[in-house]
């Protein structure tokens, strides 16, 4: 199947400003996006990334056959218009040279904790429209096979999503993944990237590089973070 | 297989205390205990309520089947001792009447989203020990099936467990789930109830009753509460 990774490649991850300087938010941004594309191309699929600004894959150091299995294009459209047009039935779906434009996935580049078995769950889903929902109501995978579905990425759109599917008589699954629930937007989210992180992962190893660790010393567990080689955050 | 569903009866919730009064987070704590019940008893098991406190479980006005299969137990002990003396081989492995002390799941009572489809992926892992971890590293649910294997909820327990496991030579199985992952703590954790309730749970219609609702107005999704009917909370 298709999968399209959007990546926000100018201003990733502003809502983690309190704890990362804009140049360590956008090499965390970087090895997400690293972790995911390897965890997609390891269930056996071809992403392609489509980024808001030029992004070179190359300087992204990926293993050879992930290298080798993934591609950038570059949509400086909103989200929801840019996913929207790759879907099967969307104006750009052949675009981006796939075959197959009657399945496409669409999986965020922040999902950190992506694993090739939570993403085959997702794409083998046997619905119109399979949904892994986020916190707070989000949507933060898609498998579409259905050519009249159309995204909208505003407010609670994991109902939405249903809401849209059910008008076009699409069939719905949810796919029921704390590894796909899990984007990492917020400081707290770092937790998750400590403790559930895979060994071969890129975002663990960068936090940590950055100082991070789990801090359990209160009864909840929080991140830490060893201030003496941090950059300072002007933005 | 036995499932134990530790109840704290007295204090339920306290993090809830900005949203809800006492009376009302006793009240919820209750609906989310009936759903976590009926949820393990259509997935096919029996479950024993392990209550700090006396419990009347006539009172929770469970459907037929559910009140037929569930049982409570009082034990004022602390969390991690009460589940250790009901694990297998632990003190009171049979105290609870069951004829097979060499399994014993653990599921929260909090589990506001469990369905029997993820209780049934929890039971059914193979491995002597599956885990269904929680945000911030905590454990959510277990499935245990290891003699020697026993608990310690303080801290990072996720990673403590998985450690306890590796020491006694006991296999592991993470469970991929957001609805055992999703464990309501927090005011935010409501808009998870709200969202991905099912249409015959508790939960969802208590909040509802009590006013609560969902707010996307920001662009993010929040719970609003219509406050013309909340009690005063004054603890």
């Amino acid at each position: 199947m298709r999968v399209v990774v959007p990546f926000a490649a100018e201003t990733p991850k502003t809502r983690l400003e309190a704890v990362l300087s804009p140049s360590e938010r956008s090499t965390v941004a970087r090895a997400m996006l690293a972790d995911v594309l390897r965890a997609i191309v390891e269930a056996g699929h071809e992403p392609t990334v489509v980024s808001t600004a030029p992004l070179d894959l190359a300087a992204l150091d990926l293993p050879g056959e992930v290298a080798s299995a993934a591609s950038v294009t570059v949509d400086e459209r909103a989200l929801t218009t840019a996913v929207n047009a790759r879907l099967p039935g969307g104006d750009d779906a052949n675009s981006d040279g796939d075959a197959d434009p009657d399945a496409v996935a669409v999986v965020m580049a922040d999902l950190a904790l992506a694993t090739p078995d939570a993403i085959e769950r997702l794409l083998t889903a046997d619905a119109d429209v399979a949904i892994a929902p986020g916190r707070g109501g989000g949507t933060n995978a898609l498998a579409v096979r259905h050519p009249e579905f159309r995204v909208d990425y505003h407010g609670t759109s994991y109902l939405d999503h249903r809401e849209i599917a059910r008008e076009i008589g699409a069939t719905v699954s949810t796919v029921d993944s704390f590894r796909l629930a899990t984007d990492v937007d917020e400081p707290e989210d770092l937790v998750e990237v400590l403790v559930h992180g895979r060994e071969q992962d890129r975002a663990p190893d960068c936090l940590r590089a950055f100082g991070f660790e789990l801090d359990a010393t209160d009864g909840r567990v929080a991140i830490a973070r060893d201030d003496g080689d941090a950059e300072t955050d002007s933005d």
